[in-house]
């Protein structure tokens, strides 16, 4: 089954469109975790078991991982989630770009060595940076559109003919560089009215959406703009406010309440 | 000294213009290297080596690395280097684009994890995304501007208001984003008029220029038209065709020959 089949299949199935982003950072780790060489693998394992129902899919951030040479963890922490939790797919959170012989080994290392289903993409190198993770036809690709940081208007809001340059993306993507069916896009819960617009570009493309939670995008203006006619199509991601819910022992449980709250939050505007 | 100043020391005490790209490609390297488990470090050492003396920096793509997880031989290499060859510096070819609290993770990889010197950026999500990495006031911040690939043109070359979107990077990035001098732009020698173009808008600004060699740049346009008045201002990068000069067991003499008459055949023209 594909990527964006998996994706279909669990928003349906498991009636949720929340993603539980995974962005370890060990200085927020309850106590007990601290110190050992496994923290990260174990913090975000646990994370996944308590969350894993209440979810579409997961969303490491992999520089999370490697600024702490903990590769190793995430290459287990996918695999776990594999094998625990199948038919929630794993998007690796890496937002490559690069021209098309180097784009093959971010693929590799993406899809063979970590075995995400999907990952995250540039698009400024253009179309042919991208085709080298489309030649892995089960896997999804989510190019950046209209992403949810202040800094992100400083190009992708520029005037392009009329139409602004994540509109661009947004079309550029849809009617041309998706011939596969393996694309989605990401676009900030920080700009709902944008994200209406990539919804009305795109039809009924999958929609990655960052930015509920600490960075305070708001659920009802994010699911009304982006929803499609069968109240799916988005992936709504949320981190820090789900994984550092709780500070103790029982953080994998507070984890779970703040996955629960935000998916039925969610669900009350589909 | 910072990642500007040793790079134009660099320019003038080895009067070189020459970046060697280290991609390292198993597929690719010498019969007595397949098979050991440290053949990536061993490969790119004995090029850097062979070449150290002809190179204004060294650039190494994180892409081989990762896909091989290799990246405990990249800490190696780049160790390697600064110690048996000080004055060279490192540029992690590595295209990071993330919003603010996830740079900051990606600086950590790069500048303490891999101690690179220097570390290439993609702009699409603009200053914020990029200031995690200005936070380390040594080292230099390389960002994406006009792509040597064919798709290059799909983004860069839109006209936002009167300017190419490259255009518009350069003017962004050397009037607004460089306030503290570490700042340098990847311009493709596939394109020497867009080379003259960001000459022209950025003064001094070092350029990083890929596509020579492999991807068919030529060196009398590229120099000709992105050197500064002083005749340096550029890091010209060469990869597959100064790793791959030779197949045999003299690979590292091969490199040294191809790169000896590359750094030449630049200096012809400055």
């Amino acid at each position: 089954m594909t990527f964006i089949e998996t994706l279909h299949n669990a928003w349906s199935t498991r009636n949720s469109l929340l993603c539980v982003g995974l962005d370890p950072d060990p200085a927020k780790f309850p106590a007990h975790l601290r110190g050992r060489d496994d923290a990260i693998f174990e913090f975000c394992a646990a994370i996944a078991d308590a969350t894993a129902d209440l979810v579409c899919c997961f969303k490491p951030q992999i520089a999370y991982f490697a600024a702490r040479r903990a590769e190793e963890q995430l290459e287990a922490l996918i695999a776990h989630i594999h094998e625990k939790h199948p038919g929630v797919p794993v998007i690796l959170d890496a937002k490559r770009g690069d021209i098309g012989s180097t784009a093959e080994q971010y693929a590799v290392e993406a899809f063979e060595r970590f075995r995400a289903d999907a990952i995250t993409v540039n698009p400024y190198m253009g179309r042919d940076s991208v085709e080298p993770y489309l030649a892995y036809p089960d896997k999804g690709v989510i190019l950046l559109c209209r992403t949810s940081n202040p800094g992100g208007s400083d190009l992708q809001f520029l005037d392009v003919g009329g139409e602004k340059l994540y509109e661009r993306v947004a079309r550029l993507v849809a009617r041309d560089w998706n011939t596969t069916g393996q694309c989605a896009l990401v676009v900030g819960a920080t700009f709902p009215a944008e994200i209406a617009r990539v919804r009305e570009i795109t039809g009924d493309l999958p929609l990655l959406v960052p930015g509920i939670g600490a960075q305070g995008g708001d659920i009802e203006a994010t699911v009304r703009a982006g929803r499609t006619a069968a109240g799916t199509g988005l992936m709504i991601n949320s981190s820090r406010a789900i994984l550092y819910a709780g500070k103790g022992e029982d953080y994998a449980d507070a984890a779970r309440q703040a996955a629960l709250a935000t998916r039925d939050a969610i669900n009350r505007y589909r």
